[in-house]
């Protein structure tokens, strides 16, 4: 059984990213993003234990561990040995504790277990409480999945049919979602990926994605977004640069992948509409700057995957690994709730600005 | 005998890639830049035809191809057999007219073999031709050594000691010679280097160069650079973004490597001055949009060094080599003549607006 976020219709428009996690038989296959797509390697993990270590180990990024940890406490739910409710209540939770403390910053996991322990809590028997928390499992799949849907159904609306995306990074859901959202609205898009260093998720996962749903994508680095967003550029006319967000503060800051401040600072100085796609605002962050962004090792950047391309006699290097964006260089952040002016984020917990 | 753009003065300041061509003995070695650093070899050429194919092959660029024309049109005016004075003037003519055809594009050649030449001209005998011709060779790679160092003294001026300076790509004898006049004038400045994708100058050849030069450099990928400048980063506070120039338009526009635009609207955007260097304009070029960018193999931004790092499904790519950044995006141009307003960078034909 697979678990991931695309609704997958049709071989055509498949990507292999989007069911990166299988329930097989007594083990969850996690796809291995590290090398991916150089080689397509799966990590098998036995138990809850072996899924948190997978994702400490940065086998999956992005929404990987959300499914992964899904297919962990569904694992466990289903297989753990229990005399009784209580024994079974206490594994299942201990599990949950496990896949949360894999990486305390990112709290996909923490979403999934309280999730399922939720579903769980009130049922009466060994039985119906593996039924529920199975349940549940694959039901916070299918919400992400259909919260992704929503959000790529209104960020396909503001763009028009033979249009040309720049994007950074990798958008993971939401990059899937937009192409069948684009399909059911009668619209296709020209792609322009940057490669995204220091860990290449665009020219691996972004480009690749695009390749296999059978999407018109160029790959350019991510010194000549500006040159391609400038006028006469002889890439062609550029008509929105979209990323997806980490996070969006209370005053519509957006966090992404260190890069997005300056493609969004070209876009504005040319007059191009900059999207943030994010589920929802993070009601905890009131401003950008209240956004820590955490410095990665900054060895990666001497490397290429495993090629050193520095120098060898260089020894500093500087790896933040988000940057963030101010409202005024944003045009709409688009939620599951649809499109809101940065300055009217808030509006989101009471309706749209549609 | 070493040919190339340093003073070198001292040891511990010296940089490898100021002495890359040698004349050893009967032939001309260069050092070979599409490995540099990661390998240090050298290619020999044994005549000017050799050294033609040498610079048509890409083992030397930036001002490498001045100074390898240099050597070899000092080799055959020293070396080749010649009955009389037209016998000679003959060879070194035809010795010239290979080297500035290695690479058309790319006028350094001309402007040495055509110095050369002019010097010889006069010649009376077989022995003044050759001595004059020789001395002319080692007169050109002086006098472009010579505009450098005032170049950088100009430049130098600009900065306050212990300032940050972010650079793109690989400013070449300026980067060299700014170090040099730094320490004339009793600065000493902290280097933010781009990594400079797909070729990796600023990760092979400037973060290398300063690092043997004793300067303290920190690498980041060419997507920071934005995040570098933004108020509060944690690399800390950028005082000026400095590049090289490889043309100089009449309306103030620079054309440089892809990447100085999106550099240049972001030191824009947060009010950090923007410096370009450059010999001098192009009186020849009256704006930006007369620049013609040439575009590379795009199969190139598939690779970092020779490991693929792109998807294999991606077959699309666009590689600018450069980017125009129009003047009002740009502080001040800086000549061997002195810093001028983009604007009046007409006035470096008439005197200096400093």
């Amino acid at each position: 059984m697979a678990l991931g976020f695309g609704t997958g219709d049709g071989e055509s428009t498949r990507a292999t990213l989007e069911r990166s996690v299988l329930i097989d038989g007594n083990v969850v296959r996690i796809l291995d993003r590290r090398s991916f797509p150089h080689r397509v390697e799966w990590v098998e993990a036995a138990d809850a234990a072996a899924v948190a270590t997978a994702i400490r180990d940065m086998v999956t990024q992005s929404s990987g561990p959300y499914f992964a940890t899904a297919a962990a406490m569904y694992l466990t739910a289903r297989d753990a040995p229990a005399d009784n409710l209580e024994d079974l209540r206490r594994t299942v939770s201990a599990a949950g504790e496990l896949l949360v403390a894999a990486r305390p910053t990112n709290n996909h996991p923490a979403q999934a277990v309280g999730f399922v322990l939720d579903r769980a809590a009130s049922a009466d028997s060994v039985s119906a409480y593996r039924e529920a928390a199975m349940a549940a499992a694959l039901a916070t799949c299918a919400n992400y999945e259909s919260s992704a849907d929503k959000l790529a159904e209104h960020a396909a609306r503001l763009l028009d049919d033979g249009q040309t995306i720049l994007t950074h990074c990798w958008m993971d859901s939401y990059l899937v979602a937009m192409v069948r959202a684009g399909l059911r609205q009668g619209k296709r898009w020209r792609w322009i990926a940057t490669e995204t260093r220091p860990y290449l998720q665009g020219a691996r996962f972004t480009a690749h994605t695009l390749v296999e749903m059978s999407q018109d994508v160029t790959l350019i680095t991510d010194g000549m977004a500006a040159a391609a967003m400038a006028p006469g550029s002889n890439v062609g006319e550029v008509h929105a640069l979209i990323t997806a967000a980490d996070r969006v503060s209370m005053d519509g800051s957006l966090a992404n992948k260190v890069g997005t401040l300056q493609h969004a600072l070209a876009a504005h100085a040319y007059g191009i509409p900059f999207y943030g796609l994010c589920h929802r605002p993070d009601a905890a962050t009131a401003t950008g700057s209240d956004i820590v962004v955490e410095n990665r090792d900054p060895r990666e950047v001497f490397y290429a995957l495993t090629t050193r391309v520095a120098s060898a006699l260089v020894r500093q290097a500087w790896y933040p690994a988000f940057d963030v964006t101010p409202p005024e260089f944003i045009t709409s952040i688009v939620t599951d709730r649809g499109a809101f002016k940065p300055k009217n984020i808030a509006d989101y917990f009471g309706g749209t600005d549609e």
